[in-house]
């Protein structure tokens, strides 16, 4: 028999904490960082990172994290599993995800590795660069899935950022195969196209085997088919995902289905400070809509709210309640 | 003969994290605390609280660490002495004073106890409540000042709060001591009206014998001298010390010195959003123009400056350069 759905919304990423610092463009240039992506680094790159830095500000982050607590910011009702350990920034990290009501399965904490943590570098242009340190939050793997919650959870929401070590590829997995045994649906985001080169092939299995809904941008999706165009991008997925959500940067977003591509506009958004948390934020407000039976243009529309609230601030997730928003 | 001159304040402060949340003033009544005020916590009473508010910043705060950064921010040469421990609050206060110029002596980090903290909620009216658990900073003794520092700085600023330990009142005057010894002037910041009350005998052999520079709010200094008025405690002070410095809110602040009592007008603010750190940046922006020779009227402009930065926005440190606002 299947599990009651107790949760909206069920989201598995790297659980970080986000260190946020200002730096003129000059900072990426010395520094030898590739504005808007985000990087992998070690203890002594955090190190040499953090000490070249200015004044920092520490709040909760994690893709898939700030995306729960806009699922719950909503109204809606988000679970998430990711590991963090028994330090300071893991209390902080566990802390904000259940101030906002996301419930939390944070593994064991009995790993002497830290929890990870993600420099951020914003820039004068409100672009965020980052450079992250996983820390524990990549040690996650099939042991420490909290499967009760999955097969709660009406939509699976997987992070394509913890993707980079094959005990979470296997974790992936069989969290989907969970979710499908409970006739939940599964989706998944690219997070980033340079994860996306790193291991395409896995991710193109995943993609055609069991990802049901695909979150990404553009460069991740033609990174994840190579092709030369988002056009023929966009064709492949429509023959391979039941449902692709493709974010567009200012423009909003292209919403792919069996029915064809519909195209829905961006949030106008006075003074854009610090576009951390954009896609995470569009993809609750997409979700949310989609848990509650909303049309997709108004998924659509929901994303670019929730969107256009976390851009307008610093930090990756939303100051104020977005179901007053609505 | 007196070490040369590399600082032009050096101060001793609990070296405290502040861990910023938004409550409505519900919050205040339910968990009965006085608004505006700073109270000691134990773990118990932390854990209690933190789980209880929401959503939370981190950032590095202190009193007399913000005053430092603030003198750093005008261009000034600060040093800061202050107990953390060697765990992730610890080192996100050491990189925040290092990373804005500011010389820090933090101890050994040796001790078991973690770095202090400061819970502090922000109600809608912009007013702080501070719940402190002060961890491994009010463990500061004697043998934690770096004399060579503070016979190194032009001004010693010391930091009331740190007063409610014996060995923290050694300190005090021992550092005082070996400021004077070198020709250095020595000032104090009582803090806190309540940190007055608990203390009052040594604060007052303190303030008659060590201390050149006073700077308070009405309260404390009423509080200090226990008299019916303001005034009655104005002529006190002016008794006492070489010259005080009494902050009056949006009013801003009354300068005593020997040629009597001088009103500098505050700042002004269009919205006021915390005012957390309002005091330790007006003592700044003093100290900055004080260490430079400017007149009296010209250090209070400069307090009325960097305060009306501070509390313009969310958390206790300057968010620009503040010489350029000059």
């Amino acid at each position: 028999m299947p599990h009651r759905v107790r949760y909206d919304v069920v989201g598995i990423g790297n659980a970080l904490v986000d260190v946020i610092a200002h730096a003129a463009d000059e900072f990426i240039v010395d520094h030898h960082l590739v504005k808007g992506s985000m990087t992998l680094i070690d203890t002594e790159r955090a190190l040499e990172l953090y000490t070249a830095l200015g004044r920092a500000i520490e709040m909760s982050g994690g893709s898939c994290a700030n995306t729960m607590c806009g699922v719950a910011s909503f109204g809606g009702r988000a679970g998430y599993i990711g590991k963090v350990s028994a330090d300071d920034l893991g209390a902080v990290f566990a802390h904000d995800l259940r101030a906002v009501g996301v419930s939390f399965a944070g593994g064991a904490g009995t790993d002497p590795t830290p929890t990870g943590r993600c420099i951020i570098v914003v820039t004068p242009d409100a672009e965020r660069t980052m450079n992250t340190y996983l820390g524990v939050s990549s040690l996650l793997a099939t042991s420490d899935l909290d499967e009760a919650m999955i097969a709660a959870g009406q939509v699976l929401y997987m992070e394509g950022y913890l993707f980079d070590r094959d005990p979470a590829k296997a974790a992936f997995r069989r969290a989907a195969e969970v979710a499908h045994a409970n006739r939940r649906q599964v989706s998944l985001t690219l997070s980033d196209s340079f994860c996306v080169d790193r291991h395409r092939a896995d991710f193109r299995d995943l993609v055609s085997d069991q990802v049901d809904i695909l979150f990404g941008n553009r460069a991740e999706l033609v990174a994840l088919y190579e092709t030369d165009t988002v056009e023929q991008a966009v064709e492949q997925v429509r023959s391979e995902c039941h449902l692709a959500v493709i974010t567009t940067g200012s423009d909003g977003c292209l919403i792919v289905s069996g029915d064809g591509v519909l195209a829905v506009p961006a949030q106008p958004v006075e003074a854009v400070l610090d576009t951390t948390g954009a896609g995470d934020l569009f993809a609750a407000g997409f979700l949310f809509g989609y848990t509650l039976g909303a049309d997709l243009v108004e998924c659509g529309r929901l994303g670019s709210v929730a969107a256009g609230e976390v851009i307008a601030h610093v930090g990756p997730r939303p100051l104020v309640e977005l179901r007053t928003l609505l």
